[in-house]
């Protein structure tokens, strides 16, 4: 019997890989490509061994790894042959055809996950996290890792092993019992544990939100500019998002009920409007409690850097003033700890507990326990209020190093506001029309400052660039607000 | 000037506030339910003081506070008033209506979120993980946690303080190369590192295929028996779950061509189905890549389990094989290290890789770095190897002790059919008919036994029992099979 052709184009790659492996990837590939055919006999071991200077072992293993899988069939002495559950059609033009395109044609996703694939990469993988002035990103070189390290550890050697297997994807009860203590006590949210439901962050809060609350194709109120998270979750989860202006006093209710008296939600920030950083006028929030309870409607109140105050005291929330159940209030962790934690929480009426349990437990089954675990600790022995309160300080000093530093280096061409909460602050241009432009080639520079038109859809805002500052000392805000000056003498 | 009204109704609550918030919080309340109208004046703080007999201070911050919050109005000297922004109508009767209902009347969900409400609850919050035979868990008991804590102490000290920002949501990096090169070696998977997405598990690896490969309403094809989990999800996603029948090689593509020839997709566990155990043969294999190349549809693989194999080499995975990039490979740690740790992967054709990446951060940005980063460290140095070497031994015992004992104390009531792989076996009963009957009344002895039944939806199967052996020493497995014993003499 001659070799067949396919063992003449073997080549043996070095020594990544043992021998018998090779040899069975070989005459697999040729199996599958049509090149061996079903009923067709192999060479006789020794012979193959002889033919290929490999060792006959090499062969027998090789043949015997394919018959386990089911691609040869044999017995002692009688031979071995190319399996007959191989199918005949292997080998046919029609198959060959189908087999042929490495990468298939398109369309390869469906209408949404086109529609998904074209939303905006939020950011580019590898990109540094931490260039003055990226937005959203709170001090982390200031969090108390080691403490929080032996608090895991701590709490790691305390959990039964129970605690591993398969928990409520609600989320773990002393964490949901944490967490509404501190929400009742810190934000005036009225609440029980058992309303509280553990997410990954807001993101997943918006989106299990759009889930439950809404149908695909119903209108949502969103806040322009606003939070472009929040319309690509709703996005994700086939919502319309309809853009509302804002004024001084918060997203105009007056307006939404103008553009889209139809829609079925309103997204808004009221501690803190994000990004421009408005608090919502008590007038406003009863309007927009009122608006909700007449139309059946649903408030998603995004409270996501409301710990953060500086001048004043907190508005409670608005969750903690509305009298009809029609609003979910979402929480995370990822401002006032760490983003990589990926933990957050939502709030929601009694009677939708159970829905949103189901959602969560058939969307990712719950939260990662090692983590609520040690977020319980610390928020049970009062190290997040502490921890605040550190921070509270130190960015209160950095926004006053930013505000007096851009005044100082940049006067009018950068007017950055100082702001009452939170980790950024919007510095307006005054003589630039292109804050996109401005960003860009700050962004060539090391500086990220993203544009205030990067945050709109329809309602045009003056000029200016979001300057997150949490995490900057004042030599770097100094330095980075030179640059920016630079850019700016350029004309760009 | 009288007091009003509203003042003589307070009482107060012990020490549990302070007793400023606690007026802070009645005029608020009198204000929102209209007792209190815009405009309205409100008594001296040193009338109202005296009349409730509380200091002067209290009356003065609890009137600050509700100032500060757009409640109040007012000059020194010229008296406190209702604030104009508290909009007049909030004591008109329409607006007490508004008002009334505790919790809003139905429809408070969406169609979808109504549908969502209505799936099966997948298990009880609070109920034990840890009742022999809970399948789908493994020996959590003998994890070695204090090796992965150590490891993860390690990894906090050398992640940077940039890795606790936000990340790449398809995962981090190093995690994903390793990942690559386990199923490479070990699964014949053929992918780079940039092909693995981390998710937090199966559950959202199956919503996230589902979502962007197919549209509400498309079918797929789901074993029956098969695995819930996938079911919901597919509903959780809008997609309408077919039933396909198995035979002895696994998921008939005969009969899904009859009875949905339309499907986008098919729903497989080709290593070891879940329930039966049954492994794709080869033939099924070449037949099910062919449908799905010639239909332009995908392929599921969930590959589960396939870490415990005790006999025999196991199959490559259907990915490694398929030639035209129709197969998305699933796989999870909740097997092989612990469920709570909510990680898995999913391993996408490449030009999918930008969507997944899209999805993945849109649905929740990413998982929690440093489980991550431990998890890399965990595979980098063999632990992972190591680990499962260990499992297999102990698994295959457990097994055998399962079989031994049942066929010795039950000997025909319940037939355990030995299994290659896995974390569970069958037992068939072979004189009752009722499984569902069998598995409450063993619910209730703390024997936790699926019906078969159970994860069928319409091709009906010989009753029997799900029972996963994994955690559990050979004296509880003899103990719960004595109970299942009595349960089965009495004639349930």
């Amino acid at each position: 019997m001659s070799l067949p052709l396919t063992f003449t184009t073997l080549e043996w790659a070095g020594n990544q890989q043992p021998k018998y492996l090779q040899l069975y990837g070989h005459i697999r590939r040729a199996i599958l490509d049509g090149q061996l055919k079903a009923g067709e006999q192999l060479p006789p071991s020794r012979t193959l061994a002889r033919e290929l200077k490999v060792s006959r072992t090499t062969v027998l293993q090789a043949y015997e790894h394919l018959a386990a899988e089911g691609y040869l069939s044999g017995h002692a002495g009688a031979g071995t042959f190319v399996s007959e559950q191989v199918p005949d059609q292997l080998g046919r033009p029609g198959m060959q055809a189908a087999r042929v395109p490495a990468s298939p044609t398109p369309p390869l996703l469906s209408k949404r996950g086109a529609a998904i694939s074209q939303l905006p990469a939020s950011r580019v993988p590898g990109s540094p996290n931490l260039l003055p002035f990226r937005p959203g990103v709170s001090a982390l070189w200031d969090f108390p890792f080691p403490q929080w390290f032996r608090l895991m550890s701590r709490q790691s050697k305390s959990l039964s092993f129970e605690s591993y297997g398969y928990g409520d994807a609600a989320g773990y009860l002393p964490l949901r019992r944490a967490i509404a203590a501190y929400l009742r006590q810190s934000r005036g949210v009225r609440c029980e544990p058992e309303q509280v439901i553990l997410t990954s962050g807001i993101q997943q809060a918006l989106g299990l939100a759009c889930q439950l609350l809404l149908d695909p194709g119903d209108g949502a109120w969103m806040e322009d500019p606003g939070y472009n998270g929040a319309r690509e979750a709703m996005r994700l989860a086939g919502v319309r998002p309809i853009p509302v202006p804002l004024d001084g006093e918060g997203l105009s209710v007056q307006a939404g009920r103008e553009i889209a008296p139809e829609a079925k939600l309103a997204y808004v920030t009221p501690s803190h409007q994000y990004p421009l950083g408005v608090v919502m006028s008590l007038g406003r929030r009863l309007e927009l409690l009122e608006w909700a309870a007449r139309h059946g409607a649903w408030i998603l109140e995004d409270d996501y850097d409301s710990e953060y105050r500086y001048s004043g005291r907190p508005l409670a929330a608005l969750q903690g003033i509305d009298r009809n159940g029609r609003v979910v209030y979402l929480g995370t962790f990822s401002k006032v700890l760490f983003p990589a934690l990926r933990l957050g929480y939502m709030v929601v009426p009694p009677a939708l507990v159970e829905a949103f349990r189901r959602a969560k437990d058939y969307t990712d089954r719950g939260n990662s326990i090692l983590e609520q675990a040690t977020l319980a600790a610390f928020l049970e022995e009062g190290r997040l209020e502490r921890h605040l309160r550190r921070m509270r300080l130190l960015y209160r000093e950095r926004q006053e190093a930013l505000v007096y530093w851009s005044e100082k280096l940049l006067g009018e061409a950068l007017r950055v506001n100082p702001s009452d909460a939170g980790l950024h602050a919007v510095g307006w241009l005054e003589k630039h029309q292109d804050d996109r432009r401005v960003s860009e080639t700050l962004r060539q520079r090391e500086v990220i400052a993203s544009p205030v038109s990067g945050y709109t859809q329809q309602f045009r805002q003056a000029p200016g660039l979001v300057l997150g500052y949490a995490p900057y000392g004042e030599g770097v805000i100094r330095g980075a607000l030179e640059k920016i000056g630079k850019v700016l003498e350029m004309g760009e």
